[in-house]
């Protein structure tokens, strides 16, 4: 049986505020016959901070993709080691328990990815598993749950770390003016996290099923345009209404589990912008109260793409978790359109809240 | 059991033959410091002839990494379907009877990846899970195997559809002039391949055991220079070298599982280059022979990265397979410098050899 144990979960030390992001918006797109459009759009994520890898100022840049993709590589070094470190203390491991490492990250590009690093440097064994996942974008958190999950099954005992590095501010695309890109522009951030998945023992979520989902017809929905420039992010209007179709595929998979979907313990979700949000609540019939999780990580860090489901997750934990056998949903969206689906049930007793902001 | 059915396995129209590489190596390097040595590199390769998207002369122009992508995509919309619907007969199974698609490609990058293209345009059910694997080069062909392994493991009676789709030529760089270049200039081919792994039933491998290996400090030695103008691939000159260490890896992992790698049945590898074969033939104690259908893929294809082990896998169907129960190894090798392994033995009675290059 495999538990997801507590999320660690780093952002970067450069921010930026709502109010710091809508007048940048004024200052650089004054002539923008949408601007009014956008600039409602911004507001409405109800992202109040964001956090980057870099000044604002350099943020604003594009020296070009080479050198963005080697920032990237760079700063993936730096940071993500530390949430490694943290992921394997609180799973109660060591790096040379881990059999599969799962690196999620789809805002720059290795090859071999960062897998090969991080068990060259910090002391995984060489037969550890390596799962690269580039092309999974936010929805990649939730594959990358289940695919540990599925790991964990085919080989019990064995143990699984998930890894999630998105800087999203590396794909800010300047000549990118159309009104999906304004709002990105003001939705996404940066951060890693990472999370051990355990064949046996841990405290955390027993997985108990997962899913998959592509609404049909929808792949030109989200898209990366690459080019010259690097990743140009595509968003279609119509993504923030997903939830509409989404709704019924998550109640069927809790259905066909026994369960049911408007009635569970828990919820961590993937937090792509506020409407998401608000619409599951009223598609599941769910209190908006029980995405507070994934709201918090809008709210404080934007759309940190496939890490969202990782530090909402960290979140129930900081709250002080749940109750023993307390049953939830873990999904992800992203590109395809595609959910990544979890249900499991928390393991072990409540324990105190953490201070606020500790991790 | 997870088996590993038939792969199918299509090559591009445009042919470009060994003395084809030389002349162009001649005519397009005269200057070249080294290019006695890196004729010399080529013609050791044994590569006959390569299979292109392209005709040569388009092949050598370089139109921007935007269009080579744009290409990319066109190319294999244009080609994965009909080895996809080949592997769904081989297998004896329909595209709604798949629960996984594993997608491998290390020569292009769409997001979503082609799985979303696939499930919407052949049939594939909405559930079908996602697995697109980027950043494994050469060795995700063994990935994809040990990963269709461990779902159909964790999911009895799911069944797993792996594709790979590599245009190599879709990276090739003419600026790029040092001698690992040059050879691989010479070395890699375009090709496309598929495989079902049966949950239950099916005939061919009966997969038993995976494992996978990093040699320590190697992460430099095959990596992608991201730029402008695309990936840019580089290789190192210890890189033919490494079957020495891994030679002891295969054993171990055989040791693991009660046999003798010297001793084995069957043999499916990775022909990265000849050298490869010559030493794993060397350091196993294994007659050249045994990997013939791995110099077979080599000699007419060359290099075409993920899809090389599917189609020396192929190549042991079409010459009518095994013995019941006989016992073989799979091998991918990659960058990391990374190898994936798998080992099974052959369900069912030997079939009568293919007409050569039916498929």
């Amino acid at each position: 049986m495999a538990t997801l144990c507590r999320p660690a979960v780093s952002v970067p030390q450069y921010v930026i505020t709502m109010e710091e992001t809508l007048e940048l918006a004024r200052s650089r797109h004054a002539d923008h016959p949408q601007l009014g459009l956008a600039l409602r759009l911004i507001e409405n994520t109800g992202v109040r901070t964001r956090h980057l890898v870099q000044p604002i100022a350099e943020t604003l840049a594009h020296p070009g993709f080479e050198e963005r993709n080697r920032l990237y590589a760079a700063e993936a070094k730096a940071r993500v080691p530390l949430v490694v470190r943290r992921a394997l203390e609180d799973g109660e491991l060591r790096a040379a328990d881990i059999d599969m490492i799962i690196y999620v990250s789809c805002t720059g590009f290795m090859m071999p990815s960062l897998t090969a690093w991080l068990i060259n440097t910090m002391g995984f064994r060489a037969d550890t598993r390596q799962l690269p996942i580039a092309q999974l974008g936010c929805a990649a958190g939730g594959a990358a749950i289940n695919r540990a999950h599925d790991f964990c099954t085919a080989h019990p005992g064995a143990n699984a770390l998930i890894v999630a590095c998105e800087f999203c501010s590396l794909c800010y695309q300047p000549t990118d003016i159309g009104i999906g890109s304004l709002l990105s522009n003001g939705l996404f951030g940066d951060g890693v996290a990472a999370a051990v998945v355990r064949g046996t023992g841990g405290h955390g979520i027993r997985l108990e099923r997962n899913g998959s989902y592509l609404i049909p017809g929808t792949e030109d929905w989200i898209t990366y345009d690459v080019r010259a420039t690097g990743f140009h992010f595509l968003l279609d209007k119509r993504v923030p209404g997903t939830m509409e179709p989404l709704a019924p595929v998550l109640r069927s998979l809790a259905d066909h589990h026994g369960w049911d979907a408007s009635d569970l313990d828990f919820y961590i979700v993937h937090a792509g912008g506020p409407r998401i949000l608000d619409d599951l609540s009223t598609f599941l019939q769910v209190k908006p109260e029980a995405f507070r999780h994934s709201r918090a990580t809008l709210t404080e860090y934007g759309n940190i793409a496939s890490a969202v489901v990782l530090d909402a997750l960290r979140r129930l934990f900081d709250e002080g978790g749940a109750t023993d056998r307390a049953r939830g949903l873990l999904a992800g969206f992203g590109p395809g359109i595609t959910a990544e689906m979890a249900l499991g049930r928390w393991n072990g007793t409540p324990r105190p809240a953490a201070p606020q902001g500790s991790r």
